[in-house]
C-alpha cells in the first residue's frame, strides 16, 4: 500500500538544498548549442550511494565514480553527455580525475566529494579543451530551479528529458524525492544504458539508503529492456541531505521501507519513461511472465522473450504472432512443458495449452495495434513470476544505429586521434 | 590436411542410390506452384543418425523423427515447408506420423524407416487436406537426379536453394557426400533454424556415422548466427547406405577420421550459404575470438558480438565501431581484461590494448565495406580460440519480420482455426 505520493515540480533539483547547471560545450557537436555538461550539487553534506554497471569493460568516471563513493560521501556529480569516456585507457581516467578535481576546487570540496558521469561514443578521447573553459560558467549558473535543464543536458539520442518529483510525508515530517535519467539505446535489465540522478531531503541513514537503493534498481532499472545490449556506463546516483529535517529513517523501520516504496516509484516512472523513449520505439510491452517453478526461470523467459529480435519484430509489425513467443520460452533455458503453457495478449488468450486459442485473431490483433498493451506467458508449473518492461525493434532503429563513423570523422578534425 | 575433394554435382541425391522427388501442394500459398513437399529415399537399407533443436518447444516432426531414430535406421525422409507443424499439439504429432506412415506404406517400408522435417509458421495446424493428395506423385517421381528440385522444396524465406556435394576417396573406394540445407531466419549456435539433410554412399558403423555427425555440427552449424533465435524445428540427418561398396568405415580409424574430415567440409559450406543467404543479410562475418582464459569464455565473447543488435547494425551501417565490440565483450560474462584487448579488422588494428589503434579510420572503413569481413578479438590473457561466422542486422531484416499475420488469416480461410 502506497503513501499518498505528491508529484511536484524540480526534478533532481526538487528536494530542498539542491542546485543544478547546465551549460553548453559543443561535446554532441561543436556547432550546436545542446546542453552537454552539467552539475548537481547539495548545499550540505549528504549522505550517498551508487550502483554501476555490470559489464567487465567500464568507462573511466565509473571507476572514479565508484572509488570515490567507497571512500567519502558524493555532494556533487558532474556530468557530459556526447562522449562516453569509455575505452580510453590512462587518459580518460585522468579526464573523469579532473572533472572531479576541478569541481572539487572551485565549490571547495574534496575531490572524492564529487562523482563523475559521462555518456555518448565509446572508445573516443575526451574532448577535455572543450570542457575545460566551461567550469566556472558551470558552478555560476547553480541554481535550485535547473533541474530541467540537468535533465536536458544529460541526454543523448533520447527525444526528450525524462525527470519525475514527488513529495510524501514520512513520519513527522514531509520529505521529497526528484530524479532524472536518460537511456534511448543499450538499454538491458543489467542496469540498462543509463545514467539516472535521484536526489532526497530526508535525513537518512548510509544503510537505509544503500538497501532502497539496491530494492529499487532490482525492482524498476533491472526490469526494463530495449535492445539487450549492456552498457560500460551505466550509474545510479542517490544523494540524501537532510534538509527536510525529519528525524533520521534508519534500518529496519516502517519509514525505512516507506522511503523504499517511494524511492521506488520515483524509479519506476524514469525506467519506464526510458524504455517509452527508446531509439524508435513504437510498442510499450508489459510482459509478465508466471506459474514459473522458481524466480529464476521466470526472469530466464522475460529476458529471453524480451530480447528476441523475432519477437520485437512482430510487435512492431502489430502481429499477434504467440508462436514467436513460444519459441523463445523454449529457448530460455527454463523448465517449461510446452502443453501447459497459456500466452494471453492484455486479457485475451492467444495460446491454450501450447496451442491456438479459439481467441479470434482479429480481437489479439486489435490489442497488438495500441501503443501499450500487456503480454502474460503462464508456464503452468509453479509460483514465480517475473515483470519486465520491453519495448519493440524498429527498421527505423537499426536504420539509426548503423553508422556512429560522424563522430571519428569529428574527433580527427579536433585532433584527437 | 584435408583430402582432396572433388566437387560434384547431385546436392544431396548424389550420392549413389539416393533418389530425389518434390512436389507442390499449396503449403506455402495455395496461389503458387512452389515446391514444397518433397522425399530423399535409399534404394538400400542404411546406417544412419540425427541432431535436432535444443529448443524445449519441439516441434511434432522432431518429436517424431528423434523417436523413429532410436528405434530404426531411416532410410527416407519426408518434409514439407511453409508450415512448422510446431505447437501443434496431439492432432500435430499424429499429422507427422502420418506423414511417415503414408510414406512407408507406399514406399514398403517399416513406418520407423521414415523420418519428418517440417519448416515454416509456428502454431498453425498442418494443412493436411493439401498433403495428403500428394503421396502417390511424390513417391512416382522419384529420381536420383531430383536432388537440386529437394533443395528447392525444403526453402522458406532463403532467396535460394543450398547444396553441396563431394567425391572422395577413402581407403580403397571413392565415397559420395551430398546434402542439402535451409535456414534463413532464427538462426543461432545452438543448431540454426534450419533443416539440413545429408546422405553418403560410404559403408560406415553407426558409431563412427553417430560420431562424425556431432563432430562436424559442432563445428559448422553451432557455429552460425543470423538472429540469435533458436528455432524449434532445427533438424540434421545423415543417412549412409552403403552403395559406394568400400571396405567399412569403422570407429577409431583413420578412415572414420577423414570421412568425418569430409562430412564437415560439406557442412561448413553448408552452414556458410546459410548465413549469406540470412535474411536481408549484406556481410558475411567470420569473428575469431582469440587469447581467452578458456575455450567456454572463448564462445562466450564470441556469441555475445555476434548477437549484439548495436554491433551488428554497425556492420550494416559499414562503420568500424570497435567501441560496439568491446562494449559486448565487456558484457559476455567471460573473464577479461580491458587494457589487453586487441581487435582487428581483417589484418588491421582497430584497438591495441583496448584503446583505439593508430590505423587510420578510413582504412578499417575501407574493410567494413566489404561484403565479406574478418573480425579478431585477441582477450590477450590465454590460448582458447572460438570462431563463429555472423551476419549484419539490417533495418530491412526487421521489416520482413514484422508479421506472419497473413499465413493466419489464411488457416482460418482454410477452416483450420
Amino acid at each position: 500500500m502506497d503513501l499518498p505520493y505528491t508529484r511536484i515540480k524540480g526534478g533532481v533539483c526538487a528536494a530542498k538544498g539542491f542546485l543544478g547547471s547546465a551549460v553548453s560545450c559543443g561535446i554532441k557537436n561543436p556547432d550546436s548549442d545542446r546542453l552537454d555538461l552539467c552539475l548537481i550539487y547539495s548545499d550540505r553534506q549528504c549522505q550517498s550511494a551508487g550502483m554501476f554497471t555490470q559489464n567487465r569493460v567500464k568507462a573511466a568516471p565509473v571507476r572514479v565514480s565508484q572509488s570515490h563513493l567507497r571512500a567519502e560521501n558524493a555532494r556533487a556529480i558532474i556530468t557530459n553527455s556526447g562522449n562516453a569516456n569509455a575505452c580510453t585507457g590512462p587518459i580518460g581516467m585522468q579526464d573523469a580525475k579532473n572533472m572531479a578535481k576541478e569541481t572539487a576546487r572551485l565549490l571547495g570540496l574534496r575531490q572524492r566529494e564529487v562523482v563523475v558521469g559521462s555518456t555518448g561514443v565509446i572508445g573516443l578521447p575526451m574532448p577535455m579543451m572543450r570542457i575545460e573553459p566551461h567550469y566556472q560558467n558551470l558552478i555560476d549558473g547553480l541554481d535550485p530551479k535547473k533541474g530541467p535543464n540537468v535533465a536536458k543536458a544529460i541526454i543523448t539520442s533520447d527525444t526528450h528529458e525524462k525527470e519525475f518529483a514527488i513529495s510524501v510525508k514520512l513520519g513527522d515530517q514531509r520529505i521529497r524525492i526528484g530524479g532524472c535519467a536518460k537511456g534511448a539505446g543499450m538499454i538491458n535489465p543489467n542496469m540498462a544504458t543509463m545514467l539516472c540522478y535521484v536526489t532526497t531531503d530526508a535525513d537518512i541513514s548510509k544503510k537505509c539508503l544503500k538497501k532502497a537503493l539496491e530494492e529499487s534498481v532490482e525492482n524498476t532499472f533491472n526490469r526494463i529492456t530495449i535492445d539487450g545490449d549492456t552498457s560500460t556506463n551505466d550509474s545510479v546516483i542517490l544523494m540524501a541531505n537532510g534538509a527536510a529535517k525529519n528525524k533520521t529513517i534508519r534500518w529496519g523501520t516502517k519509514d525505512c521501507q516507506n522511503f523504499s516504496h517511494a524511492l521506488q516509484f520515483v524509479m519506476n516512472k524514469l525506467a519506464k519513461a526510458i524504455v517509452r523513449d527508446g531509439e524508435r520505439v513504437t510498442k510499450f510491452v508489459t510482459l509478465e511472465v508466471k506459474g514459473a517453478r522458481n524466480p529464476s526461470d521466470a526472469k530466464k523467459v522475460a529476458q529471453a522473450v524480451a530480447n528476441s529480435a523475432l519477437v520485437k519484430a512482430s510487435w512492431n509489425g502489430e502481429d499477434p504472432n504467440w508462436g514467436r513467443l513460444i519459441h523463445a520460452v523454449g529457448y530460455s533455458g527454463a523448465s517449461i512443458r510446452e502443453e501447459l503453457i497459456d500466452i494471453y495478449y492484455d486479457t485475451k488468450r492467444a495460446c491454450e495449452g501450447g496451442l491456438q486459442s479459439k481467441t479470434n485473431p482479429e480481437v489479439l490483433r486489435n490489442i497488438v495495434n495500441k501503443p501499450e498493451f500487456k503480454i502474460t506467458i503462464d508456464l503452468g508449473i509453479g509460483e514465480a513470476t517475473h515483470r519486465i518492461y520491453a519495448s519493440d525493434l524498429s527498421p527505423e532503429y537499426v536504420e539509426f544505429n548503423r553508422s556512429e563513423y560522424a563522430y571519428w570523422k569529428q574527433a580527427k578534425r579536433d585532433g584527437l586521434l
